[in-house]
């Protein structure tokens, strides 16, 4: 290629790197090959038959405003939509705390770009989202690394990790990806202790929390944030961005998601996305208003742990009855992984294309951490492949490792 | 607010700033409120019964793969689709050419990410389209202006600030925006020698080049390049970005445009949009398709020239008739705008609010300029308003402009 493009390139584009999942996506759609890496639901548990019907709802009701631009905070019934479904999980906000982004990953782009200079220490759990690291990393975060045990983040090491003076505290509360660890109730409020003390906001992604199979319902860290913080008019004026998404509990195909946060940090959002992409699909957020409407998200999410559950509890029983035991993983109370972590001879990055070559995938956990660990480590999804699939992939998987241990 | 989020903001923050474009929106959605501000399509032109049907079609025969998670560089078939579209226009490429994005916006804030550092010239035409000026002001781009006339960039002009030592130069050659202007042969010709002799990446934004009105379509740079670059295999490989959108001659509201760039600068891009947002919505994109099937396109256009042009002609003859004489307008051979001069005794921004007191709005001319310029000048959009309105809203803007000048 000619050098008059790469020569221009910004010094930033040396910190940009494909994603490893983004890689085994393209694996995962080979003939033949049962795929646990990507992070996908069930078609399974695709309401098509609404999307058909809303579809023609909005595009004769509304076409054309649905088709038309739209204005960047998102379309407001939609966020007054999200105001409804939060209250129901405690947490109590006005539309103007509400931006509607495309993905999760815009959002956590979007904090990058308002928040990132390069340089600048950013807290995450060891190991932590790979989208997350993906998207700082760019702005030139420097990661520091909280550690973390079967319940999540420690607190005493987060605390000890203060004195780098972090821009941002990064946490996955819930069936946290990819540990499938939760947070219990004391450390959360330990956590957003530690932080308000020492001035460090918390992004606080929730995903999965309502993919729960076992257990109770936790209250989020905005939800304690907004307990202390909140005076009269529930505008939520805190610590805490909240994300969440309808990728997990309606479908990931319309790219949608949203951020919760102080009315002046949205309006900060506001004027990245701006620039970024003038506004998330008109359309889309009409299409997602009009599915979810009387209580769609109510009936369907328990469809789709029902399904989820079993596929979680097959896929734990066939490692115990599959692979060698020194094989190890976390029980997860909900969410969409397991994570495995192998004997310590083995390295799962080298292992995969010997998995690949026996049609069965996963993710490597060593891309998940930021400090080059992990390389024993593996992150597998339950949630795609069909029942029939997993024991197949299991029974696969089992054997790559056995050859791989002798 | 609690100073616990002002102090973390990232520098790139103070680049910031809400468009004056996206602000007037707003008030173009007041009731009563006719707007010529913002760059709407009408939505008399939307397609909204053939996209009923597309809908039903894409979700019952393709529902599991549309609703699901996709691939960043975008659906397989849809970048075919351009590539076959393009080579109607004399731009042969393939599908490794193409990067599909949400709305040209984020094309443009892609671009950023990938090239310009802080400090970086930029060329861009004086005027030039406010939403790539604030793209890349936030990654901190110094815009070097090149002159401009009837006929667009002056190639001298350019010739002149490549002392600067330019990152990218920045063209729309047909119908610019704000000003209207179409680049002779010549001159894309001359303005590609340049760039190339300088080294210079030109990107091309074309979102109107479609939207002829009169006269002869003029091959793109992007054309122009490829014919001397190009060998034998037909992937491009040449020194132009070229961007080109859905939202002018389909809809905006499914935020879908395609940026066609040498493969390893769509990998590039790829890799900035992984970060930003994982992919575009899958089902918009098999939705498009759908829509844009068997040359859906080149029988709809057609139709959207005739209604624009009608409006265009009204607007340039209430002109005529009703404004002070020495208001001035450029004639545009097609697209959205046109761009009106007012005697130098008068402030476009603050006749704004006048003017919207009187429920009639525009957007002003000195936003689109990076060096101050412009205070006398507006934008005026003739493709959303109906016949009607025009007549409405140019009369009482002319009452405006009359009033002030007496």
């Amino acid at each position: 290629m000619s050098n008059i493009w790469v020569k221009n390139f910004a010094k930033r584009t040396e910190r940009m790197q494909s994603s490893a999942i983004r890689e085994l996506l393209k694996i995962s759609n080979m003939p033949g090959v049962i795929s646990f890496a990507g992070g996908l639901p069930s078609p399974d548990v695709f309401p098509i038959e609404r999307f058909i019907e809303a579809s023609e709802t909005v595009l004769r009701q509304h076409g054309d405003q649905a088709l038309q631009y739209g204005t960047t905070e998102g379309y407001l019934p939609l966020r007054q939509f999200i105001c409804d479904y939060s209250a129901k999980y405690g947490i109590h906000v006005q539309p103007e705390n509400v931006l509607i982004t495309n993905g999760s990953q815009q959002a956590l782009d979007l904090i990058g770009k308002v928040f990132i200079d390069l340089g600048d220490p950013v807290l995450v759990e060891s190991p932590t989202y790979i989208g997350a690291i993906q998207a700082w990393k760019v702005y030139g975060a420097n990661f520091v690394t909280v550690e973390t045990d079967k319940d999540g983040m420690i607190p005493e090491s987060l605390e000890a990790q203060m004195h780098h003076k972090p821009k941002l505290a990064y946490l996955l509360p819930n069936f946290q990806n990819p540990m499938g660890t939760t947070l219990p109730l004391e450390r959360r409020e330990q956590i957003l202790k530690i932080c308000c003390e020492h001035g460090v906001p918390i992004i606080e992604d929730d995903p999965y929390g309502k993919l729960r199979y076992e257990g109770k319902h936790i209250p989020t860290v905005t939800k304690l944030d907004a307990d202390i913080c909140n005076n009269g008019p529930k505008k939520y004026q805190g610590n805490v961005i909240y994300l969440s998404t309808f990728s997990k509990t309606l479908v990931p195909g319309l790219r949608l998601a949203w951020a919760i946060a102080p009315e002046e940090i949205i309006m900060k959002l506001v004027q990245a996305k701006q620039g970024s992409d003038l506004h998330t699909s008109t359309f889309n957020q009409y299409l997602a208003h009009e599915v979810c409407k009387d209580d769609f998200l109510d009936r369907h999410i328990p469809v789709i742990r029902e399904i989820y559950k079993k596929r979680r509890d097959l896929m734990m029983e066939l490692i115990d009855e599959l692979f060698p035991s020194d094989v190890h993983y976390v029980r997860p109370a909900g969410g969409l992984f397991l994570w495995v972590t192998v004997p310590e001879s083995l390295n799962t990055e080298e292992l995969l294309s010997i998995a690949v070559d026996h049609k069965v995938a996963y993710v490597p956990g060593s891309p998940f951490h930021t400090d080059g660990r992990g390389k024993n480590t593996m992150r597998m999804n339950f949630s795609n492949a069909s029942e029939e699939g997993i024991r197949l992939g299991m029974q696969r998987l089992s054997e790559v490792l056995k050859t791989a241990l002798k």
